[in-house]
């Protein structure tokens, strides 16, 4: 390599560091306990490159690393919600993941979003309208599913909203129990409800 | 009054404030970004009587808010649960109180545990322990509601812990979108089926 392209590939290694460690301290302690010392620290990157990369900042690298989690998270969502079992099977699963995934992080790992989302809507316009983007996104994936299940549009829309705020609660009440009960309770209410032939033209 | 008697009232008084303005605080932006200056200039109490009140400063604080804002929301929900309609309609009728709370405070009232509870549950036993003493107290009230409307205890515990976690959830999306779509969409969905008989014996 020219010694350019290492310099922009050592930038480019820089920018996925501090959005990786952005990431994951941001969904195991939100928002105002991470200082962008932290993020520096745990990065490995040089510390004279963060305001380089990301000249606004905290709020900045914040955005980026919930934009990278939520589209991670969506295409998660979408491989599920495409299997052959529709939407009640798919939910299950998802479920199941993200129970797996608190026990294995001994309950830190919950949503990568709903954290900054509670802390923020109220003080940064740039943080919950990246929120409300990713919500829309992973709304999107379950009422598609929902809809090539039969339902129509209206209510794959309400349906998508009650699995998306059972599972965002079920996070946060399975996080403050260290119990993965919440979750499994909701897909044993949920999944069956959405197994069940839905009423109405489809969404299409 | 006597000297005595003034100087307890001031004290009862300045631990009522440190407490109202911690609740505040917490639930508009949580735990990490209130400190322990800002709690005392909200209060208006004496700045030397903080740590007299409170020695174990801003997490013991936190711990007395959130038990306080937890018990004022068990009360107002037992007395919803307590009236004449069941669980269906005492749920469809606290997603109002809920939206009607979000639309008065532009969004910034949702839980008073959620946002603390994430950013905690990693970092505080206090916190944690609290918080999820205050969850099960609230299911506690939704699962008595349940059985009373002839659920058997475990149907009445899992769909309290799914109407919970379904509405902790629609909080959050209807902060993040400043919209109580998700509220009502959640209430849509979960009012005829927490309305439909239930099958099996009743928790007694």
């Amino acid at each position: 390599m020219s010694t350019d392209a290492s310099s922009r590939s050592n930038g480019r290694a820089s920018r996925a560091a501090f959005i990786d460690a952005t990431a994951v301290l941001l969904r195991r302690q939100g928002y105002a306990a991470t200082g962008l010392s932290e993020i520096v620290e745990r990065s490995g990157a040089p510390r004279g490159s963060v305001y380089f990369h990301f000249p606004g900042g905290k709020e900045e690298l914040a955005v980026a690393a919930m934009a990278r989690s939520g589209e991670q998270l969506r295409g998660a969502i979408a491989a599920l919600m495409a299997g052959p079992g529709g939407a009640g099977e798919a939910v299950g699963a998802l479920v199941e993941a993200m129970a797996a995934g608190l026990e294995a992080s001994a309950y830190r790992d919950g949503c990568p979003i709903a954290t900054v989302a509670l802390e923020m809507a109220g003080g940064s316009e740039p943080l919950r309208e990246t929120a409300a983007g990713i919500f829309a996104a992973w709304l999107a994936e379950l009422e598609g599913a929902l809809c090539r299940d039969g339902a129509d549009a209206e209510s794959a829309e309400r349906r998508a909203l009650l699995v998306l705020s059972a599972l965002e609660g079920a996070l946060l009440l399975s996080r403050a129990r260290r119990d993965v009960a919440p979750l499994r309770a909701v897909a044993d209410e949920l999944v069956p409800l959405l197994s069940r032939p839905s009423q109405g033209a489809d969404c299409g």
